[in-house]
């Protein structure tokens, strides 16, 4: 578990010591969640930021129907929270909830700042991790604005194929923003392609 | 200006001295444009982060009907850029215009990459800036799911009240992703309330 999160921040910061390392490993608690389990709940106090070991998560809320909105999805390797909450320190609107059994390395807020203090190459880790999740961020908004539902089911299709396989269509149809009956019209295009 | 900027990164890192303060200043350049002008447009290679001392600006982008999709908007004390361009040091796909007339400061990739290397604080003030960029993002991702036109506009009046006297109503409308017709509905409804 902790190789693996080695080998992902030393993607960012080849020079990590494997002394460094391990001092920062010591502010990360493992987390494990079953299948349908809650990471995070509305109302929660956000605390943590997490990186998905294993499993595949769903970041959603919900509107005043009830009706759930998909926001992100989580696999090997990313991280995931509220960071709205998180940032603010703040309770969250949101929900995370395991899609699979899902083992999770944790560090809470004040662990991230005190790191962040202490060693100038994890702020940099940090920094750099933000970098692209602005930009997965501001990717999402011109297709929501843009695009049409098939254009960013092929889009998500051309990026993540491997989550296609994992999450059932009724999520990837959430978070597209269709009906579960627009996604199999899409689904039947790709099958003759 | 300077004095701005100043005051400005104080904010986040209150104890960078005068004299840190001018060793940072010297990276940034002082960029002018009228009404109308383009600070980005599709296919340049963006190279530089922008920072709003007096004026007004969007970045959009545009569809294959060639319809304006407006993703933000930028006044003074915002950062503009096409960040999915800068970080990934490529050409751009969006356009940034002056709504009013603008006075930037710009700073090239190369010297925020040389400033976060050389000074820890100011990777501070990065790693923290782009904390509020990525929840405004993830908000405004929220909204385009989960809320009416009518809530959208609702929302963005009551946070950027300045704006909707800045900006013409049409550029509302390309925002909150509605015609112009629609857009008047509701501020019909603002009027009698």
């Amino acid at each position: 578990m902790s190789l693996l999160l080695k080998k992902h921040i030393r993607e960012i910061i080849p020079a990590l010591s494997d002394q460094e390392f391990e001092y920062v490993m010591r502010h990360f608690v493992p987390v494990k969640r079953q299948k349908h389990q809650f990471l995070i709940q509305a109302d929660d106090e956000v605390k943590s930021n997490y990186w998905v070991v294993k499993g595949c998560l769903k970041l959603y809320c919900l509107d005043d129907d009830g009706k759930e909105h998909i926001l992100q999805f989580a696999m090997e390797n990313w991280w995931v929270s509220d960071y709205i909450a998180l940032y603010s320190r703040g309770k969250s609107e949101f929900y995370i909830s395991c899609i699979e059994d899902s083992e999770l390395l944790s560090i809470t807020m004040d662990n991230i700042d005190k790191l962040c203090s202490e060693m100038h190459a994890m702020e940099h880790f940090w920094n750099v991790k933000k970098r692209f999740g602005y930009v997965a961020l501001q990717k999402r908004i011109v297709s929501l604005l843009k695009n049409s539902a098939e254009e960013r089911y092929n889009q998500l299709l051309e990026q993540y194929p491997q989550l296609l396989q994992r999450v059932p269509k009724k999520m990837i149809a959430s978070y597209l923003g269709v009906s579960r009956e627009t996604l199999s019209r899409f689904n039947a295009g790709q099958d003759v392609m």
